[in-house]
């Protein structure tokens, strides 16, 4: 037998299997609930209240843990109760969870709903001659269960008696931080919603999720409007130095981005500026720089000095951005100049600290970053990757678009390759770089300093293969498409030379933290590849060419979009909010190019395996 | 000999007598210092640097205290330090106190300044590959000495990269309250002014003061531009509930003379807005709702409830003050809907629990407040005095200006009659009322009950005086002028009636709080009275018509603007800023209408001794 159930205040519903516990047939809406005991009725945390629709009778548990007066209205232990037919049901937001499901697996890691921005409807005792309490403390007295002491911004105090007047002393108070920013008469919670954004040196990307629930509702993107003055950071921290309010005018074009993609996401929801409560910003040292209209100029140049590495709780005027006014904007701090707030993101979403062995991880975009946790320590650096992997500066590199080449793979006596979308090649984007490189490894084309073989190929080369190397000297290539083609998708040897640098410089800063941890490569739990990089780059490939220390190719895991999961995490719980600023202080940040084996670990690191 | 000493960063001079201390010399310079040893070279606060000149050797006191780099440096205590020749000496702003001569007498006790805003001098390391923390947490780690953990505002960080490196790592750090708000570079502070406003029904008056030295620069006063929709709270209460908009019309009127006389302040000594970075508020509980832009109906309506009681403090926009933009403006509490934050500026600045008896305190404007401290309880009433004590509602009633009757005493066989500015008589002011009452009520021409002797006037009453009184019944006046005068200035029947109903409120107010209290007034060590009430008001007088309790008459003493004294150790001292917070929160309100004796009480206060 089907039954048809939904929660409130979401409305969200689902035909689930009778008799199955209100918490299961909650998971199957997908709508997680907090089971801090498990599901066994032992903690009493799982309340919800049924609103309509018959249930099983109370449990043991439930006639153990709630009041006769709770059970009579309609109070339940979700783990416990189970349905008996149609039910509608109320699910207090404190019991949410958000999980990997709702996050499109963006999110690594469950956490509790504990948003900044909270509706509280209460209900208060009129005043009176013996009780001549002021509105406010009236109203602040009842919130003490739930909340630190409030501050008031005046223009809740400016609605605040009419407020509850008209409500007859019900309201719903909208509290941001420890802020009361306004009070609705009745009982009604408004919309309030948050966004995660993650400012990527080219991309943009916001999350938009409703507060109330946890939900996501939608995700925006788009180029980084910054890019009109420098692809990478370097170039936009030079257009600050070079111009007279540069740092206005990047400002003022990421602002353009974000705002546009927070009313695009908003749009596609019916909502409106006024619902948008929170926004949480993660981005690397410049991007954050740049948000706050910091001069970003000194992180280029030694001692490399950031503005601030702290997280910032800023005005949406203050910061720029198109939301309730009396909203927060929520900047995730930083650790170093080229150690970012993404980075905070990607050890905050993985949990690296409690993963139970040593993690390392990396995300590589036009910089990597690279982090370890090992015997205690959180240790973190940056390292100049260029861009090469991103298919910038390889001759025929592209973006993962439709015919960029993707994979390329060793089949029969020659070499398979599959493009995006499986359309005829033109190009070759990061993942593939990363297989044709390591395929001309395994194949002897390319000798392990880089070199394009010269003379012989090694004993066995099948002719498929050697058709594909041409050209002489400098000007030696591997072609990858068809070789019969007019002009064919090639992998040069200069293409392999920037590979080098790019790998060798991933590989040096891995190294060097390994050597600080005093830690083996074999002794690595895990390998987590943060960014696009880890969800499409092939372990394997990674390993071959070196880039990655030696581990067991089952360690290294891709965990998508860790920087903006981060952000997201940071949007919904205070906790982690809290968590991202204990991480930023705890990482001891090395700077690589003071070491004085800096240079010979490099040099080592260029060189294949 | 005299020598010229002048003192930084004020640059006041001063000619003293050579071999004097530093610290007297300073005395005389009317800039106190705060010696918590009394000067006796113990404690070493008083620690100040000898720009230039010649003082005494130091002492054994001095030795011991300072170590020999301060010494050398120029590190002397004032205290112990004696001037030899002409000098040039800089004090820290820590070290200065505000006395009763920098007040003019309004401020009752001194205080150690310590204003929420303040401009800190700072010399830092400057970063290295090995010191790489960020700027903004080099400059919280030099301040960290100072204050407590900073949070940055956007714009201070804007500059900040900026401001450090231009003044070598040497910059201003101006702080409010917690926040980092701007950076300059080099040593010099800048201007940083506060004011503080009291905001009367009729009367707005702001005082200026140099934050930096707690040095009074100038005053300003207007009337409340508020006073074009209503003479008094009611009428202006009432004006919000019939219009729309209401209370954003107030609002408006009192921002524009508040604006307006702090702008005029501030052109009086050629400072800037942005000079301005503290405002302190007091008023009336409905001028406090006013200035926020709260609703204040309820307080007009049974049970009297205020929007809020609490102290606010409110970002320069929030409140409409123009003054630098990242200021505060900070709202005294208040206690009740008509016990406002004027009474807790007289409780504050009389430091009535702390003067070693039971006390009473009479704020007495349009509405009246009581204060009483006795037996460790602070309670406090309003009563409806009425704006009869300010001349309304009296036929010859006039404000304290040249003609008014300020002075009636008896003379020979008759009265002598002052007016101010020794001019005609035209009317009568409240101190002129309260001594026309009191003489007609000891020449036997009114009776206890408030009426007129109709019949025979007591046996030997003079012709002088017999031919004053004249009229019959409700029409019976005393002519205080002229007889002879065509349209002499008299007090009526009616007037009388009205100053009965305006001293039994106070009266019965003083008598309940006492039996509440269960003291005898006789136990009352001292009765203060603030306003301008209290400075002209003769106390004989007072005493006579009933208005206060029998207590011998040097006990009652007037304290000037209490209230605005109040406002202004707000301003300069966070202690006593946290001390009005306190005071409001221990004051136990009584509302007096909700006492089953109140009527009777009111009835027997009417009665005249």
């Amino acid at each position: 037998m089907t039954v048809n159930v939904r929660f409130e205040p979401d409305g969200i519903e689902a035909a689930v299997a009778a008799s199955i516990t209100v918490s299961e047939a909650a998971h199957e809406a997908d709508l997680s609930l907090h089971l801090p005991c498990g599901g066994r009725g032992k903690c009493g945390k799982c309340r919800v209240t049924v609103l309509s629709g018959s249930l099983s009778e109370p449990t043991v548990e439930e006639v153990e843990l709630l009041t006769p007066e709770e059970l009579e209205s309609g109070c339940r232990l979700a783990c416990q109760a189970r349905l008996e037919g149609d039910a509608v049901i109320e699910v207090p937001p404190e019991a949410h969870v958000i999980g990997k499901k709702a996050l499109n697996g963006d999110l690594v890691r469950p956490v509790k709903l504990h948003p900044n921005a909270r509706q509280i409807h209460v209900k208060l005792p009129p005043p009176s001659i013996h009780d001549q309490r002021s509105d406010f403390d009236r109203l602040d007295g009842a919130l003490s269960q739930v909340t630190a002491t409030l501050h008031a911004c005046p223009a809740a105090l400016r609605v605040l008696a009419g407020a509850l007047r008209e409500g007859d002393f019900e309201v719903i108070a909208s509290i941001v931080g420890s802020r009361l920013v306004d009070v609705r008469p009745g009982s009604q919670r408004p919309r309030t919603l948050g966004v995660a954004v993650d400012i990527g040196t080219t991309t943009v990307v916001a999350y938009l999720v409703d507060l109330l629930t946890g939900r996501p509702l939608t995700t925006a993107a788009a180029y980084n409007e910054q890019g009109r003055h420098g692809a990478d950071v370097i170039s936009r921290i030079e257009y600050c130095g070079t111009h007279k309010d540069g740092v206005e005018t990047l400002r003022g074009l990421v602002l353009q981005t974000i705002n546009g993609i927070i009313a695009e996401a908003l749009g596609k929801c019916g909502c409106r500026t006024e619902d948008l409560y929170e926004v949480t910003i993660v981005g690397n040292t410049a991007m954050n720089h740049l948000f706050m209209g910091l001069d970003p100029r000194n992180l280029a140049q030694a001692p490399y000095i950031p503005v601030t590495t702290r997280a910032h709780e800023l005005a949406p005027a203050e910061a720029g951005i198109a939301m309730h006014p009396r909203g927060s904007v929520f900047c995730l701090p930083t650790i170093a100049g080229f150690v970012g707030a993404d980075t905070v993101g990607v050890i905050l979403a993985t949990d690296m600290l409690d993963r139970g062995h040593p993690v390392l991880a990396i995300d590589i975009g036009t910089n990597g970053e690279v982090a370890l946790w090992a015997k205690g320590k959180l240790l973190v650096a940056s390292c100049a990757a260029g861009p090469a992997f991103e298919g910038a500066q390889i001759e025929h590199g592209m973006r993962a678009a439709p015919g960029a080449i993707e994979h390329v793979r060793l089949k029969d006596e020659g070499i398979e390759i599959q493009t995006i979308g499986g359309q005829q090649p033109t190009g070759i984007c990061g993942s593939g770089l990363f297989d044709a490189v390591a395929r001309v490894l395994e194949l002897g084309v390319v000798e392990s300093s880089g070199r394009f073989v010269d003379g012989q190929l090694p004993a066995g080369t099948s002719p498929q293969v050697a058709q594909r190397l041409v050209g002489e000297g400098n000007t030696r290539r591997f072609i990858l498409s068809d070789p019969d083609d007019a002009s064919p998708v090639y992998l040069s040897q200069r293409d392999v030379r920037q590979i080098q640098l790019a790998k060798g410089a991933v590989r040096a800063a891995v190294d060097l933290l390994l050597e600080m941890a005093e830690l083996e490569p074999e002794e690595l739990g895990e390998v987590l590849l943060a960014g696009a990089f880890g969800n499409y780059v092939d372990p394997v490939s990674a390993l071959r060419m070196g880039m990655l220390p030696p581990v067991p190719v089952e360690r290294i895991k891709g965990v998508g979009n860790a920087a903006g999961a981060g952000a997201l995490l940071a949007l919904i719980s205070l906790e982690e909010r809290r968590r991202a600023a204990e991480l930023a202080a705890a990482a001891e940040h090395v700077e690589l190019s003071r070491l004085p084996q800096f240079q010979m670990a490099f040099m080592d690191a260029m060189v294949f395996p």
